[in-house]
């Protein structure tokens, strides 16, 4: 990585200094790994302990941790947000060539911007159009007639279906599969009979969507994730669902059929979102919760429970299946008095 | 898509006219998105208050709501499956030609039925056997000695492994795996030890499996899906594992190995399977549970817990811990009456 | 598959013959389905009720069962073990022949043992090493600067991120995918901003990673698997988790970012680990269990819930949300006497 000053980083990225403005970098590591050439930075709290025995050259840090680290430093309200800017700066991906890898099959009628990258074996189909700066990574399949916005990229073995329309600066993780067809299933005569899944998936500018995550397309009308929608890997999104803009959602979330999710939600790992669901803005999910019913106020919801040493939560348990008969027997004993 | 009248849709589907026999649809849309030319329906009775404002051309519906309805409809006991034969005439998959892409690898010892298309990207090891009017997508990998049946559809990038034997009409969506070895080890001088997955998959007709789904080979013998099986995606299905015929499992839901799941169940989003168990037909697991025993008796089963405010579930949290010495106090007071 | 006698048998994997050493044994089978010509096991306590049916040749059992069982044996301490090494003699995988498939892709700079076998549609990119007896099966994408430890096996469709490092015997899954972007977000004036993910993963030897498995590279340092440490199907990995040797995971389980799991641990499936928690060494987790705190005692742990009759799961439900009340009432009661 080249070095830089602190003072370069501050004027690029308006930050203060604290300590020496000449204070060059020319690494990026964690509190306990860094080094006197390595930049580093505090922003969780939970971490301030490790201050004392850091050896960074410099870090980024919120003004309140200021006092508590001798060295120089870079000073925001939000290091976490400094952090990623100049990780970017000094990692920069590099840039793959634009153009069409000789073992990936084009069809004559898809639309490929000349600035573009099409990586080995991938399959591009008929009438797909592929914007200015696209990047699509190795083995990835398009599907006829879907749209790849402006400085998308699809990290490889990336499964888009037909009729897909994807922003600007969407990054789609491997594995990842947008458009197959919903569950839709109609029981007639003892038979399940298929239900045309005849929608389509329009994701928004700056989404982000993870590793082996899948999001169906829709029944009739499209599922759709509005702007800077971020989804973790191993997610499942449902027919219909509809995903407010700047909501997150980590890993393993299965969203049914259906349902609406607001803007600015946080959904944590390995929750199930029930369909036909409407959920306000604002809202956050803890770990391993099932949410069933709508939530049309903002703020914090959860029926997770945390794991104990088996012994006592089985009794737990025992005592779960005795609580309709506590329930009669606290009534006896207020009747008595 | 082209225009059919009422009296044309009633005859070829066995339906009822209420109205004008003449009137004419060429589009399908929601209840709440339909203009004159479009036909809508109405299978849960939850949406029926949409019937006020829609402008729909007319309707699918159930002999209770006609009288809700002043349009024209076409009436059933079954509209959901009504729609779905509707859906499938007026907008038809379109057929992808015989034959195998230039892209494609195929072993010369695999039999390719003349009317099979094998599309881009794909790779088809030896001995495989692909039957009449298959269709198989980009980048799908069949692995030796496979068997995919009549007018089975794998829909892109789709593993099948060694011998794993898809019926008829069996429906594969993007990034499933049929046929990984499943997860049998022996612990063994505190090594493990990789137990050799011998059985295989068999997939009976009709079914319909998930993107990013996997069903594992069975150890010995072969893991088993019976006819019209229905799986959502990210299922995970262990080693040995049996479902019955007509059986529902709908998102993210696990089973573990050598569980018996029988005919006519439906398992909701997210449950999970314990393994070695039998669970009868017609049993129905709500959402987010946890099944730990056989279940022998057809009917409803759940565990899940609905989330709440998080301040009111994490005081559920503390009383849960007291539980037992609740048990005790209520006994004191019993005693002392 | 060959003929073997018990005899030899015990020679090369050092077991004790109950009964006839002369006996030959040419298919291996269940209990169940054992004939005469067939080695069966019996590991597992609970199906010992088969013995009395049972038509095997000849079965694998520990010592205290050689009484229930009439017919020769192999007796050892560990029938699954013997199992497992006698099934892999018995029923040995095909090799495959060492080279580069015709449709594979393989940059110049990658360095490819001469017994390395790749195989059709695969993409292995820049400054890739590939060791000795190798095998990257169908449609595999490697990244550029990963590593492929001698022996190792990459069943297909599996994607290698950029730099990511595998030890020798690592065995890896249909769909798996070890090293996408960890997810790493910093809200920052209401836009969400990507944090780059500048670690990579580092798998140590004789590891197995099941299908769809996802495994993510670190923020900063590396993720890491230390030897022997086995993942089912469907398990999420997030940036910068350490699992310890011979760990085992099974299916859908979830772990979040910087979590340190202990070596020998067991998880059952469907558990979510939440993120920023140290496990201790020997820990078993029951099946779908949510783990919020750190654990620093080997021993059992879990939250799960099973599954009851749907009316009374309800009931239930209801008095879960009585229990403040409950809380009061009691207290009351007691303060009355």
């Amino acid at each position: 990585m080249p070095a830089y000053s602190l003072g370069q980083l501050a004027r690029q990225f308006d930050l203060a200094v604290h300590g020496d403005p000449e204070k060059r970098v020319s690494g990026l590591a964690t509190l306990a790994a860094a080094g006197p050439q390595d930049l580093g930075f505090l922003a969780n709290a939970a971490y301030a302990r490790q201050l004392g025995d850091c050896r960074a050259g410099a870090l980024i840090l919120a003004e309140n941790m200021v006092e508590r680290w001798p060295g120089s430093a870079l000073v925001t309200p939000n290091p976490y947000a400094a952090w990623a800017r100049i990780a970017e700066l000094m990692n920069p991906r590099t840039a793959v060539p634009a153009g069409i890898h000789a073992s990936a099959w084009v069809d004559p009628s898809a639309e490929i911007d000349s600035t573009a990258a099409i990586g080995p074996q991938c399959s591009i189909a008929a009438g797909c159009r592929v914007g200015a700066g696209v990047e699509i990574g190795p083995g990835c399949v398009v599907e006829a007639g879907a749209v790849i916005g402006d400085q998308s990229r699809l990290a490889g073995r990336v499964f888009i279906g037909e009729n897909v329309h994807l922003g600007q600066r969407v990054l789609v993780h491997p594995g990842a599969v947008i458009g197959a067809d919903g569950f839709g299933l109609a029981l007639d005569r003892g038979q399940w009979l298929k239900v045309p899944q005849m929608g389509s998936v329009r994701i928004g500018d700056d989404c982000e969507i993870g590793a082996n995550t899948t999001i169906d397309r829709g029944a009739i009308e499209d599922t759709v994730l509005e702007e800077d929608v971020r989804l973790d890997n191993q997610v499942q999104v449902a027919h219909n669902v509809h995903i407010g803009a700047h909501t997150a959602i980590a890993g393993c979330v299965g969203i049914a059929g259906s349902t609406r999710i607001g803007r600015y939600c946080m959904i944590a790992g390995a929750c199930g979102i029930g369909g036909h669901l409407t959920i306000c803005d604002q809202v956050v999910v803890t770990a391993m919760s099932t949410v069933l019913d709508s939530i049309d106020k903002p703020g914090e919801y959860g029926s997770g429970i945390p794991a104990r040493p088996h012994a006592r939560w089985k009794r737990i348990l025992v005592r779960l299946a005795q609580l309709d008969d506590w329930a009669r027997r606290l009534r006896r004993l207020e009747n008595r008095q």
